[in-house]
C-alpha cells in the first residue's frame, strides 16, 4: 500500500531523548517499510527514517530556538499532505485534532491515532463534531470518554524486538523509569523499595511545570540511602537499566492512555508492578507478566515472591503482543478496511 | 450575499478591551449587515453581533481560565464552518494560517485578511506553499516581503463614523495610546513632549513581556511633570482623550502593518505625528491630516504649528477613507471578484 504517516514536528522521529508520539511513529514507520509497503513520512527534516521524508521544517520545533512561530510549520505540513493526497492509499495522523477539518475533505483515506489522555472537558464538543472521523485508540480505556465515537480499532504501541534485548538474570533492585510528576506517584515506588528492603533505581526526567512538586514532595525522599538517582538517560542505558531489574515499579494515579515503558520493561524480560490504572489491565497478565496492586502492602507482597514470575514468560508475552511489527500489521488492517469503505467512514457530512 | 466571517476566539467580537483583529472583524461585520447582507459570524459566544453568531466556544479563550485546551475549539470553529460551507458565497478568515489547508478544498470560495507583520522568516516556506490562496493586506507594505502572493486586494481598516466623534477644539496636550513595547517607542513621545511644553497624557498597556523593558528604560522616564500616565482606558475614554489632543505621537520603530489608533485619531479630528514606518505614508496625508517626521527636531517643530492643520480635514479624510461602510464595500467588491472568478483564484493544486 502506499501510506502516509504524518508527525507532529516538535521532536524529530524518532526523537534524541523524550517523546513518545515521535518515537511511535518511527517504529511504525520503519516496520511499516520492513513489511514492504511504500511509507512516505511527514516529519522534522532532522529524523531518520527507512521511508521516504518530507519535512516541513528542517530541524525539531523543541531544539529549533530560532523558531519563532512554530503554528507555521504545522500548517505548511497538513497543507503538503493535502496537495500530495491523490498519491496514497490512506493517510494516517500522529497531529492530535489540528488536521481534523482538513481531513473530512481529502483525495484519500485517513485515520488518525490519539496519543494523549481524552478525559478533558473542553474536547467534548470537538469530539461530538468529528464524530464521522476514524480514529484509532491506543488502548481500550482511551475510548472510555467517547464511546460512540468512529473507533476503528484499538492498536497496541509496539517496539522493535532488539531495541531493548531480553536479560535472562536481574540484580537485586527494582527501578522507576518515567517522568517525576504527581500523577506517576515516585513517592510510592521509594516507599515500596524501602519496605521491600530493595535498592530503586530512579531514571526520570522533572520537566519544569513539575519541579516545585519536586521539591516539596520528592526531593527529601530522594536522599534515602536506598534510592539512586540517574537523572534521564539514553536509550542504551535504558536497556541496561530496564534489562537488570527485578520489576519495573509503575505505581500510577492516573488514567495513562499507554504506558510505554511497560512494554518496554517486557522487551527485557522485567516484569512489571503497577496500579491499576488507564490501559494498565490491558497490558500486563498478573502472574504471568506482572502484577496489579493498589495498596503498598500488597506491592511489597508481591515483590517478596518476585522469582515466581519466569523472565521469559514476560519477554513471550512482548513478543507476542507488543511489537513494532505486530503493530503494523494490526494497522494495516485498519488502513485496508479504511480505503475499501472509503468514502463511508469519513463522509463529507453537512449541516 | 451570503457571507461568513470566521473571527479567532481569544477575544470576543468585538473585544472588552484590547484585541486589534476580533474589533475589526465585529465592526467589519455589522457594517455587511448594515448594508443588507446575510452574514454569519464564527466567534466566541459571548460576542456582540448584528449577524448570525455561531460559537465553538462559549466565552472567548483569553477570559476563559478554564480552558486547558485552547487548539481544541480553534479546530472545531473550523470544522463548523467546513461543514457549513455550502451555505455561504464566500468565506472570510480572520485565523492566520489555520485554515489554509482546508480552505484549499473548501466548496465555497475563500478569502484571508492578513492581520499581522509577515516579515518572519519562519512564514517563507508556508507563504510559498500557500502561493495561490486569496489574500487581503490591511496596507500596501504589509506585502512587501511576498510580492508574489495572490493578493486580492489592500482593504483599510475602518471605523463606525459615530464611535469616536469630531472634536472641533483641542486642549493643550498630546496622547500616546498604544502597547507600551520597544518598537512603540514612548520614550520618543516623552522626549517630544517636553521639548515642544506640551504635557503628554499616556494611555497604554503593559504586555507582560515588556514589563522589564519598561522598569528598565521607561518607568524613571514617566515621573517628569509634563508625563500623566493613564494606564489601560476603554472605548468611552478613549473618544474623549483622543479627541481633547491636539496630536496624536505616533513614534513607532517598526513596520506596523496598519496602526488602528491612527484612524481613532482621524475620527476624533485629531492630526497624528508619525514615523514613517510601516503603513504610515498609505494613512497621513502630510500637511493634511497630520505629519511624517523622522527626528525629534523635525517632530517638535511641526508640533510648533500645529494650528495649521484643520481638524475638520482629519475627519474628512476619516470619512472618507476609512470608515466601516467604506471597509464593508470594499470587501464586497472583493468577495464578488471571488465568486466569480472561482474556482480559479484558490485552486485545487496537486503536487
Amino acid at each position: 500500500m502506499r501510506i502516509a504517516q504524518v508527525a507532529p514536528l516538535f521532536e524529530r522521529v524518532p526523537p534524541v531523548t523524550y517523546g513518545g508520539t515521535e518515537r511511535v511513529v518511527a517504529y511504525l514507520t520503519d516496520a511499516l517499510v520492513e513489511l514492504g509497503h511504500d511509507v512516505t513520512l511527514f516529519a522534522s527534516g532532522d529524523s531518520r527514517t527507512r521511508a521516504r521524508l518530507v519535512s516541513a521544517a528542517p530541524r525539531s520545533l523543541r531544539l529549533d530556538t530560532t523558531c519563532r512561530d512554530t503554528m507555521a510549520p504545522q500548517i505548511l505540513e497538513l497543507d503538503q499532505v493535502s496537495r500530495m493526497a491523490h498519491r496514497f492509499d490512506v493517510i494516517h495522523f500522529h497531529t492530535g485534532f489540528l488536521h481534523l477539518p482538513m481531513a473530512r475533505q481529502l483525495s484519500a483515506a485517513s485515520v488518525t491515532t490519539m496519543h494523549g489522555r481524552l478525559d478533558i472537558d473542553e474536547l467534548a464538543p470537538l469530539m461530538q463534531e468529528v464524530a464521522d472521523a476514524p480514529f484509532v485508540s491506543i488502548s481500550n480505556h482511551q475510548r472510555r470518554p467517547y464511546p460512540a465515537q468512529n473507533w476503528c480499532a484499538t492498536v497496541y504501541h509496539g517496539l522493535p524486538p532488539r531495541l531493548l534485548p531480553f536479560h535472562a538474570v536481574a540484580d537485586d533492585y527494582v527501578v522507576f523509569v518515567v517522568r517525576i510528576s504527581p500523577e506517576k506517584r515516585v513517592d510510592r515506588a521509594i516507599e515500596i523499595a524501602a519496605r521491600a528492603g530493595l535498592e530503586l533505581r530512579i531514571a526520570a526526567k522533572i520537566d519544569a511545570v513539575d519541579k516545585e512538586y519536586f521539591d516539596r514532595e520528592i526531593a527529601h525522599l530522594m536522599t534515602q540511602p536506598h534510592v539512586r538517582y540517574l537523572g534521564e538517560i539514553g536509550e542504551a542505558e535504558k536497556a541496561e537499566l530496564l534489562g537488570g531489574a527485578r520489576a519495573l515499579l509503575f505505581p500510577i494515579d492516573w488514567p495513562e492512555p499507554f504506558g510505554m515503558v511497560v512494554i518496554e520493561a517486557l522487551s527485557c524480560g522485567t516484569p512489571v508492578l503497577a496500579w491499576p490504572g488507564g490501559s494498565v489491565p490491558e497490558l500486563i497478565e498478573p502472574g504471568v507478566n506482572g502484577w496489579i496492586v493498589d495498596s503498598i502492602d500488597a506491592a511489597v507482597e508481591a515483590l517478596a515472591h518476585a522469582d515466581a514470575i519466569d523472565r521469559r514468560a514476560c519477554r513471550a508475552t512482548f513478543e507476542k503482543r507488543f511489537t513494532a511489527e505486530r503493530m503494523a500489521r494490526d494497522y494495516v488492517t485498519v488502513y485496508k478496511r479504511l480505503r475499501e469503505s472509503r468514502p463511508g467512514c469519513f463522509e463529507a457530512r453537512t449541516a
